[in-house]
């Protein structure tokens, strides 16, 4: 086993790249969870954060989109298990993880600024659309059409629009709500059991 | 007839009060909608804007985030008139409106600040709450209690997530889409058939 090595000084410009690439990518995540919008996140300042100096930056990003478009690939996008049971147990149990995502700092923060930002960084928002949003939904999708090849769903229901009610419904909870007041804890259930009440075969 | 006076100098810090207000506002709000954040925002670019002195602003707001506030006040909510024939109705007609919203940068751009700023300006969010967000949500819970009074829907619906699925499913498609494609024409009616299907009493 190698001793470490103690009272080494690294000059800012010259750390290991791998690390250095790591406590940049935390420091422009940990900023943007703070609430910095990208058009206020500099170079500088994420530099500064991660304790390396520009250039290191620079040698990998040519600019700040392009370091942010990293940052948000870093976070996998938490995709739920899902047992296969039911359609019913399925749905549930997805809507149950963005309920509880929805409590985690780092995930209000890229969806915010996936939100806020998509205008003004396009190619940011269309690297978190591929990302994060289109896995997800392929997942939910997959349950559905499932769910109408076993016939526990109608032959025709319109599995665009359902995706779009469960997770709607929920985001509207989650996202949008009008009031501080905690949610249901049953929240999932309710939300698949009205919106699915209409299309069992 | 009063003629007008014409040739007359105004200095920047003496303009009529009223209108100066409403440049300032209009100021605050095109620079939010041409994507400026809360944050970015700077009263002495808005006073530039609005081609008034700083002073101006501060004798009538003590603070940006108070003047933000404003701005989103003047933005009159547009609430849609419901004709009251059927629930059915009613809410393809709300959710038409809320489709044809989404095009307009103004109400895309109050939406996103309400949500990318909520948790940096908490007064600002509240304030959404209280002048947009609130009213609109209160429209569309007297169609659907109006139904289950008149028996056209179930006397057990829970009409709390009913409202989440119908403008959940249409900001999902609004907002949270994953591609650019056109949305179907028919949207209001797939969503509004979609889930009214499981609540007929």
């Amino acid at each position: 086993m190698a001793t470490e090595q103690t009272g080494t000084v690294r000059t800012p410009g010259r750390p290991r790249s791998e690390k250095a690439e790591k406590a940049i990518i935390d420091a422009a995540i940990d900023m943007i969870a703070e609430g910095t919008g990208v058009a206020e996140l500099s170079i500088e300042a994420i530099a500064g954060r991660a304790g390396v100096g520009k250039t290191t930056i620079y040698r990998r990003w040519s600019n700040k989109e392009e370091l942010v478009v990293d940052a948000l690939a870093s976070l996998k996008a938490p995709i739920p298990e899902l047992p296969g049971w039911s359609v019913r147990d399925d749905v549930i149990r997805y809507l149950s993880v963005m309920q509880q995502e929805s409590r985690h700092p780092r995930t209000r923060c890229i969806m915010n600024i996936a939100l806020s930002e998509s205008e003004r960084f396009p190619h940011l928002a269309e690297r978190f659309r591929e990302i994060v949003i289109r896995p997800r939904r392929e997942v939910l999708r997959a349950v559905l059409q499932r769910g109408v090849a076993s016939g526990e769903l109608r032959s025709d229901v319109d599995v665009e629009v359902t995706m779009a009610a469960l997770s709607g419904a929920m985001m509207f909870f989650t996202k949008w709500r009008d009031n501080d007041d905690e949610l249901p804890a049953d929240l999932a259930e309710r939300i698949t059991d009205l919106i699915l009440s209409g299309l069992h075969a």
